[in-house]
């Protein structure tokens, strides 16, 4: 919708709002991840808050800017928790973010998220090409998921899904493809692939896409300037961590650090975007 | 009710009889920062377990020397195994340690800390100053509570619950105050704001003051001693951290490099405390 | 059973099978250690998955080369999930690791393993000396636990197991010792005690096991392989960060970093390892 043209300068507005701001977003996520992303956030400037409670689900949903749902290590009693949270998000206009971890990896993950998208779409979906087009089939219902997916069909997958849940469907990998319903699409190719060998990494990703949807009501750019920021990060990471003679150890770090100290001229000079037509 | 005169090198005989005796800290606390807890129990030189099945909650509490519970991530099943805990080490005399995290955010939390408190008083309580205000009203129930707290009435508030509960109450924040019922008030200045940007540094705290009550008997001299080496070690870690041209991420480490390293001779020239009257 | 000889030159060919094949281990392991383990196993080259939902853990070892157990946080929902996973498991007859942590410290405890190996024998059980001699008393049940465990009496306990449980045990300690039902025994001699003040290296250890029984069939040659790395690169993470004059948080860095650039030379100068008769 927005006819707002934009680039780095536009993004790096958006990543100091978060630092200005601090939201205060709202995550239920999985066990493996939930320090690394609380890190992640509280290193850009968001203040993190994780509670999955039936009892005080809402009443936290209440007081967040933005809602943060990831299945990573999914049960019953949490998966109903998401439904809990995900009807108070929308009831108050919060952005609500869904991290799709596994998506077709069993049937359990499957159901689990058909009733979390019945419950209500979520403003973004953001996961690697294989579980958004898991997620596209199950939206879908009509079309198959193709297991040996290549990026382009992913992109066409996300591009569905996002028109069947009126949402932004971000797809991460090698490069990183945000789509929206009307059609607008952004393609970015910084980060590298050691990103991949510390764990959360892509769960991050969706944390810092709510913070930046709580300060920038145009969530499909909200999307593109969380997803910028990273893989800018990221890069500027794992070469730091390379001159030290370091891993992916000292990686984890490096990201944490970078999220808090990344400034205006790098960003700038190093972002690799393509807003699509 | 000591009347020990105490300085530095009391505070640090408490350390390096933590760092002696090892003792087994029992932590029932939230999902978010059990690794980092854990680890800075290790680091300071304890010995960590955690533990919460109804089925085994007392039995280990029996093999500990202090207990923690941290309600950041609570739901009722793990509620109800604080209070089993808790009143396992009430019978045994062990030393408690309450961290109400994020008490007054929901009514769920304020219904499980006064289940808490009823079932208890713990030695110390441990949190910042909305959080020691909301559970000195919840304990107090004739007062509100103002939710626009300034250090001073939290101090006040920290003195009401000490009394109420007969219990150790330490705020935190840019300066720590440990009061007890007795009158004793502790105002203790080291730290570095930076320590609010790593998730779990304040659980921390309160781990570290379990450690420090294991084998000080004098709850508030413990608490004292354990927000001063946090301090202290705190400090000293941003130091390390901005020389480096580092962050938040590398902050993480350098804190329990610093718990580990932390020297007599550096503790007692950093120490900025002040006992009242 | 294999008549092999074997030396660093075929562990390490095992290093690289691992590197190469990047095996999927499914662990159900404890809330603490999740994110080390997961970073752990990332930097080796596997690729970690953690689910333990009744509705999928059996969907789940389906699509996994190996499964790892750890009872460290247990409660009777993950212990259901474990024995529901070790059935898949052995059903499929991918290896199985089980992790005993704290056998002996509680009551629940020792039921929870009792009833984990009356479903079925894991390829590896992987403890401390108390944990595996607490475990070799359940298993024989005619035998008392000593709980003034000497290491030589932790490699009997460790043989009893082995041949009781058709597995092999790791005891692992100063020296760590692999044996198996057969009656061979390898004692490696790396590491440093300060990895016992980084939390979840022992469960590191274990993960690690898996990741190696994944692409090497000899279980006992597997266990062998995971822990003379582990020692190796532990030794190594020690000595790079007491150059740096750091501590045992920036161990945990080192550790992984260590996981993934370990090197052939590196590994064959430093292996210290007797194979007995």
């Amino acid at each position: 919708m927005s006819q707002t043209r934009f680039d780095a300068t536009a993004l790096w507005a958006d990543l100091e709002a978060v630092r200005e701001r601090a939201p205060l977003v709202h995550s239920i996520t999985n066990l493996v991840v939930m320090n690394f992303n609380a890190n992640a956030l509280l290193a850009i400037g968001a203040s993190p808050v994780m509670a999955h409670a039936h009892e005080e689900v809402r009443d936290m949903v209440r007081i967040a800017q933005a809602l943060v749902l990831n299945i990573g290590t999914l049960e019953p009693g949490w998966v109903r928790a998401m439904q809990m949270a995900l009807q108070a998000a929308l009831a108050r206009g919060i952005p609500v973010v869904l991290d799709p971890v596994g998506a077709g990896a069993t049937p359990y993950r499957n159901t689990a998220l058909k009733e979390l998208i019945a419950t209500g779409a979520p403003s973004v979906v953001r996961g690697n090409a294989s579980e958004i087009m898991s997620v596209a089939g199950l939206a879908a219902t009509t079309r198959g998921v193709d297991s040996a997916a290549s990026s382009s069909q992913a992109v066409d997958a996300a591009g569905a899904l996002a028109r069947k849940l009126g949402a932004v469907v971000c797809v991460s990998g090698a490069d990183d493809h945000v789509v929206d319903a009307s059609g607008r699409w952004a393609t970015l190719s910084n980060g590298h692939p050691w990103m991949t060998r510390v764990t959360g990494v892509g769960c991050s990703a969706s944390a810092l896409v709510g913070a930046f949807a709580a300060v920038q009501p145009d969530a499909w750019r909200a999307t593109v300037a969380a997803m910028a920021c990273l893989g800018v990060v990221g890069e500027m990471a794992v070469e730091r961590t390379q001159a030290a003679g370091a891993g992916v150890g000292r990686l984890q770090i490096e990201l944490l650090d970078g999220l808090q100290l990344l400034d205006r001229e790098s960003f700038a000079a190093r972002l690799r975007m393509v807003v699509h037509a």
